[in-house]
């Protein structure tokens, strides 16, 4: 999306200078600084210390990663090395593991010589796959908006958003902000209500950043507001992304959002989840039973980052020395508290039937 | 309570010099500054520029102020310009009103030479039946966690609260805190998830030091947490505070506890309201309607305050450049979500038939 007027993707190959290129997001909101990555470890960095996050991006870093190692070193054991390397920055990320598979797939069956034009042919193609999954999720979001606009007679359209699901956690687009650009373009008075999301602050540091770049209307609110907005008819929908998607419509996102649903649901607001269908977890249903929650370091918690007066990037710690803090990153939320899911194929409802009739192949197989 | 093992108030006459002493709270939970009032103009700055906050403690802080401004002058003229220099202090605060025209009735009948001991008399007294409201509190919901204690068979007791409803927000005990130390007093196993409280912080910086200094079990979360650890029966009780109850039992409160009245709902927690009797307020009963919402400043939400790596309490700015933020303060959680209230007099259900047994001369004059 755009960043100040210019068109921006999260990585991109320079057609200027061939290099691949990427924001590194640890400095967002504060700075804007691109960098290149040149080499497999440069690569292995930006994903192992979170200068890129979001799976589709993690996937799509790892695939250009690949790609300029074969550039460097064709052989079947750099192939390898190369697959070993990334796989360890963050082995826990499905789309890391799908990319670089999908990547030695193509690449292991060829001649050396020929590695390096197909695997740079495949990490543009695994991009581009993405983007369009993304423009997808928003085409459909978008006449959810429209509906709303319309019944508005024009009026604001009032959308919440938790944590980072924007362009910055896949290639452009992003999942739940996909549906605000689409109506953005079209002219739809959009306004979104950005959730902080601590203990990261993946909303204040990123989703803010992203609306204020493109220039879409929105306002920071803490964690804490969303319900009291909603119970004042100020949120017309909620949309989030999710990591974790069941069989039966539960979804797993970021810490919080169950909070959202449940407001939502008091106050009659449609709850949408936005997400790619390959992020939808057929061997699972029963999200809340089956799910394992990460627990992270209390760390997250006792200390905020941002900038201080100085202008410097640095963190504070809010607490008192001593106590203690848990740290559960995600949560689950129920499917009969979601509205509906928003996927590249349509929106279908959070039930097993709903779920079945838009992905019938999948579903089939999970019964 | 107990700051390491040390018994204090928030607000004291000190025996040796004579001179009232609070806790400058703008420096905790990093320093533990003591410092002296002696002036009106003392007394007016700590409540303005909150380094005392809480309504009882700014009740109590206005009571002492005029106490020692009749030390210095106690003619009529000083006695009405210390009503008024203190009243222009926070002139929402109901709490800081009803104990200047208490100290107010008290002295103005009297001849001047005896205003300044009879006014000393009159704060000391204020402040005894402050701490003396928050131990019933705490005695009454004591059975509560008796209760709770027994049915887990002496396992641990898992106490949920938000904000700071604690005794650095009255003179000694807290609201929603007495139970939990009555509890601790008692020998009974208790642990607090102490929500952080977003924007200001209030449970980090001050309802986790109370806990930290008194020696109470407890982990600090972010606001977005609660709804999770319900999910999976980590908590066995939310506790609250409220700024204002209504006729019927709707609870406002900070911003924020409505979503964890929900979860609690949600999830079969009882969740229960401490309060002092008189900030139920007889003449409102829809707090949704009624209830006007404060939106304070959005630099509350894209700032935070804490102490940096080099030991300095700064803020630090979360949000970009150019992104606002709204704020409300409170929300009001329905009474139909509220358990019950835990107040001075007992526990009582949060209906108009609940509250009108417990308190009928104030339920009768509000038909």
């Amino acid at each position: 999306m755009k960043i100040n007027g210019t068109p921006y993707r999260s990585i991109w190959r320079d057609a200027a200078s061939g290099e691949v290129k990427i924001i590194d997001q640890r400095w967002l909101p504060h700075e804007l600084r691109i960098v290149p990555l040149h080499s497999l470890a440069d690569f292995a960095t930006a994903i192992r210390d979170m200068w890129v996050r979001g799976a589709p991006l993690i996937g799509a870093t790892a695939a250009w990663g690949v790609a300029e190692e074969m550039a460097r070193d064709p052989s079947d054991a750099a192939l390898q090395n190369a697959w070993e390397v990334l796989h360890d920055t963050r082995p826990t990320a499905i789309n890391l593991r799908w990319a670089l598979d999908a990547m030695r797939a193509t690449l292991a069956p060829l001649p050396p010589d020929q590695r390096a034009a197909a695997a740079r042919i495949r990490a543009e193609a695994i991009c581009d796959e993405d983007v369009e999954i993304n423009r997808r999720i928003g085409a459909n979001g978008l006449t959810l908006l429209r509906e709303i606009a319309a019944r508005k007679g024009g009026g604001r359209v009032n959308v919440l958003t938790h944590c980072n699901a924007g362009w910055l956690a896949t290639v452009d687009w992003g999942t739940a902000t996909s549906p605000v650009y689409h109506a953005v373009a079209e002219g739809i008075d959009v306004h979104v209500y950005v959730d902080e999301t601590r203990p990261r602050n993946q909303g204040a540091l990123l989703t803010a950043w992203e609306m204020n770049s493109h220039g879409v209307s929105h306002d920071l609110i803490v964690d804490n507001a969303g319900g009291h907005l909603m119970q004042h008819g100020e949120i017309d929908i909620v949309i989030t992304g999710t990591d974790r998607t069941t069989a039966r419509g539960d979804v797993c996102n970021k810490i919080g959002t169950y909070l959202k649903a449940l407001a939502a649901h008091a106050n009659g607001v449609p709850f949408y989840v936005a997400l790619p269908s390959p992020t939808i977890d057929w061997t699972v249903r029963d999200g809340l039973a089956e799910i394992p929650i990460e627990e992270r370091s209390a760390h997250e918690v006792t200390h905020v980052q941002g900038r201080d007066p100085e202008g410097r990037v640095t963190e504070v710690q809010i607490s008192p020395d001593g106590t203690g803090a848990r740290n559960p990153a995600f949560d689950v939320t129920p499917a009969e508290l979601v509205t509906g899911l928003i996927t590249e194929r349509g929106i279908c409802p959070a039930t097993t039937e709903g779920m079945a009739a838009l992905f019938p192949e999948f579903a089939t197989a999970a019964q």
